[in-house]
């Protein structure tokens, strides 16, 4: 069986372990201390934040197996000093702790300068997932900053929406169905065409509207100014 | 059977008609015209733009039957010139022409001057809607705020992360699950606690990065920085 150190211990940490829980050997390994490091494994996956996988790779002691990263943003290079045998392993998904996931479902991108690595790499993610592609520094870039405005903002959107609604004495439990077929309407069209609201048809008497009941909270006045334009913008211009 | 004037040709009013298939006698109306509307109608629902309710509620000619209009931003009072058994019948969804619903799902909101045409309206929504609530017109303006939020913002989102990704030549498809976890997410824990990524971890090399990367497109990088400022500023005072 494929021998992993999974080195972290946050929320990709722990469902990597849990993903390949039966379908390799894994050591959970404390990134600060290295404790339960095991240098005779074959991959060794760095799942830290962004600014400290250059210091958490420095620490990893000697080992003859591959070293990725799990990062949509850090370039594959970050860990070339550790020796050829490195790339990425980037998993497109948003990971809560308490949350159980289908893996099978997650996208994983692989990449290294190595080609044989990128291979063992690709194997690797085809463990626990239907949908591995190899893709560049750039190419994974663009997909995270993509996944930061679709997961990231949108959730965004939602806790304003839901800070609206309490301020006003109401539940966001009341928009579930509204939000279940926006994103169901992602489905089937794609979203300029699923466009729908006061900015996408210009209703100026509307916007008007919100803006003067939004007066009071400058940041989320600005967001809906902002936002409006933005797509009254990309309406026009399709 | 009640009957009921559905008077416009727009996606509330098309979807009014099916949904009050089989429930309902409806008519279909022409805004402009006036076409086929039924003087002796129990209702008649102005389901038009908010710029033109008042417009089109002029031309309506004499009934007896209650008339109301579907807006979420529009006062009630604004049909009052046309005599007290006037309201609102405000459906809170997000409506494609092409796309079926289960309209029992749709939360309903009604209001009126006059108490027994808010009764009955109330009635009217219970016929199709399981969730029927009274709401004044603070209210349902601060509901039709949040749901452009949660729903038309958040849409503008994915139509970003479909740009970003079709100009790096990939596909909206690869972000399908992670659309999928997004939203599951917020069904069971709040979306301000659901919050992650660069932003919501304060991750500055990660957000710089991606600033620099959106730095050829001055609209999608301001979008960027202002909700990356917005979830800071959330995540330090939730």
């Amino acid at each position: 069986m494929v021998k992993i150190n999974i080195i972290g211990t946050g929320n990709v940490a722990t469902h990597l372990l849990k993903a390949f829980a039966g379908k390799a050997e894994t050591v959970s390994v404390n990134p600060h201390t290295m404790e339960g490091f095991d240098s005779s494994a074959d991959f060794s996956i760095i799942a830290v934040s962004d600014n400290a996988i250059r210091e958490v790779a420095d620490a990893i002691p000697p080992t003859d197996g591959i070293i990725a990263h799990t990062s949509g943003t850090t370039p594959a290079d970050i860990l070339v000093f550790k020796g050829i045998r490195t790339g990425v392993f980037y998993p497109l998904q948003t990971f809560s702790k308490n949350l159980e996931l289908d893996y099978s479902h997650i996208p994983f991108f692989v990449e290294s300068n190595d080609p044989s690595t990128q291979d063992s790499l690709a194997g690797l993610a085809s463990k626990i997932s239907d949908s591995v592609t190899i893709a560049d520094s750039d190419k994974r870039k663009a997909l995270h900053v993509a996944s930061v405005f679709a997961c990231n903002f949108a959730n965004h959107m939602w806790t304003i929406a839901d800070k609206i609604l309490h301020d006003n004495g109401m539940d966001f439990e009341v928009l579930r169905p509204l939000l279940s077929e926006t994103l169901r309407k992602t489905q089937s069209i794609p979203p300029a065409a699923a466009q729908t609201g006061p900015a996408a048809r210009n209703d100026s008497k509307t916007i008007d509207s919100h803006m003067e009941f939004l007066g009071n909270d400058e940041n989320i006045a600005k967001l809906y100014s902002m936002i409006t334009s933005s797509i009254i913008n990309t309406s026009k211009h399709p």
